[in-house]
């Protein structure tokens, strides 16, 4: 039995997704079992609504909410009741195998990294971003956001990271490893991943050398290492761009009558797409690196994003990631 | 009369778009004059094809050939009877006003910074791309990779910079610049970002603060400064996002008969959505900083896409974009 504390309080409509994910897992994996964290009277009449008698569902109070325009570092020592701490805390406790918050990304990062310390080999945890590619595959980013001004050691110790999750994760045994740069040659690139790619030739990982910024979707790589600045501005854009475009293609579609019902004819072909490219699938960021696991979900995750995080979390903590994490770091000499 | 030398060899479709785009551009705009720079027996009998007797069309000799796959500084070099040297040293001895190319864009960088030299008040110059936003305005990306590792005072002068060029391009009297970097706080971003910030904000741009990665295409702000590494992965993550988004679209509407129908009657809309977000509408990158004007395409420009990089190029050579940028630099007074 896999144990995973979520944060019911976390996401833009918490607490009802977070609940009904939480039913939806229980319901679909028969060895997993969830510590609901959140207010108790907020979070039991949510549960409530579900037939659950026999589910392995328990609600662990917290008296404290982290919101979304919270400060994290002041949330993280000002509000020690709160979800994300508790939640933290069962995990350090040994009482939860992993953890699973959409609330707010830099404080959720703060609260575990500082509860539950980072590995010994590690000296820079890694937000890490899973998303759909053009070959139907998924490639994942990272770091999208838990540094900025990193050395090229660490990202040396993201590229591992990011290895060994992907395998324990995507069930591919030797993920190719790209660099984010501005070309392919070795020379390309600024002072950083020039040192990164020297450091990455020696290093156990299958390092395919650089990729740009179109190879996040072509599936020519699967793992992606850059530093946590750019990794968030590359997903912000990502984010946005989608967005837009489909925005647009909404208008273009409502413009005229012929059109409107075309879409409406191609409406199962929208959909299909939608689910191509739907996030919620991927179930979020594992944050790695951490002494825990600890999966971060998007703010406006739906239940099915917060069962497919459960998923993750569970899946991390089944594979002993940081057991694999530390063996492989400790394969890779690397200069500090 | 504006004179504008355009690069007949350089894009991918070299040398038709170019001279059908010379041809349509001396058409449509009354006061502009092209010299046609490139290999005379390829160039002459295109430009046969057009029924051009009376439009202000010359051919310029130049023997050799830049292709995509030359290595920029070794093409500078070895390559100096080529069209795009021939071009810049038009521009350099004032027979033209300014140069176009669709060729490949780190050799047409290097020939013009060293052939053209850069302004008197600029340490580096910066490329810049101009899309389309979701307010049905432009917004500018600089630098987008004439650079890697730039210090803070480089940035300042890309935005001084990408703000004259908005100004003379897209006729905005106080564009809106904003600073790409990881949270819209002052205190969030890297080491580099938060000098910048420091020095922007005592500027005499209109500085609007921190930007994050979604806001490129929010319309949110007008010029958005980062460093060429950034932007270089910024601007190829946005090629490469668009066109899996589309892809996957096109795929996703043949899976069924119903849908192709209905693709068949959306199909205007469709055309609509993609004239809008059509970069051939924007008529490429101005490199900044250089000694004249230099108008750079993208390698797939088709004759509409170089008509429009002439009307750019020839609007920035009319609106003395160079003597601006000094005078708004040598105002902007920055610690080197």
């Amino acid at each position: 039995m896999i144990t995973i504390a979520v944060d019911a309080m976390g996401g833009d409509h918490a607490p009802r997704p977070e609940v009904e994910g939480s039913v939806l897992a229980t319901r679909e994996f028969n060895d997993i079992r969830i510590l609901l964290v959140g207010q108790a009277p907020v979070v039991r009449p949510e549960l409530a609504k579900h037939a659950t008698p026999n589910l392995p569902i328990e609600i662990v109070p917290a008296s404290e909410v982290i919101t979304m325009n919270d400060h994290p570092a002041q949330a993280f020592r000002r509000k020690r009741d709160s979800s994300v701490h508790v939640a933290a805390r069962l995990v350090r406790e040994a009482k939860a195998d992993g953890m699973v918050s959409a609330g707010n990304t830099g404080a959720v990062m703060t609260v575990s990294r500082f509860l539950l310390g980072t590995l010994e080999s590690v000296d820079r945890v890694a937000l890490a971003a899973p998303f759909p590619n053009a070959r139907g595959g998924v490639s994942v980013l990272l770091d999208v956001g838990a540094n900025v001004d990193s050395r090229p050691e660490h990202l040396v110790q993201f590229a591992v990271m990011g290895e060994v999750y992907y395998r324990a994760t995507f069930g591919n045994r030797r993920p190719r490893v790209g660099l984010l740069s501005v070309g392919e040659e070795e020379i390309k690139g600024n002072v950083l991943t020039r040192e990164v790619y020297t450091l990455l030739k020696k290093s156990p990982v299958h390092f395919v050398g650089n990729v740009e910024g179109g190879d996040l979707f072509s599936g020519s790589v699967d793992v992606i290492v850059c530093d946590g600045f750019v990794g968030n501005i590359a997903l912000k854009i990502c984010e946005g761009l989608a967005v837009s475009i489909f925005d647009l293609l909404r208008k273009s579609l409502k413009s005229s009558i012929l059109s409107q019902v075309g879409a409406k004819l191609s409406q199962r072909a929208f959909k299909g797409l939608k689910k191509k490219i739907d996030y919620t699938e991927y179930g979020g960021a594992p944050l790695l690196g951490v002494r825990g696991v600890c999966v971060i979900g998007h703010g406006r995750s739906n239940a099915n994003a917060v069962k497919n995080a459960i998923r993750v979390a569970a899946g991390l903590a089944r594979a002993r990631i940081n057991e694999r994490i530390e063996q492989e770091l400790s394969a890779t000499a690397v200069p500090a």
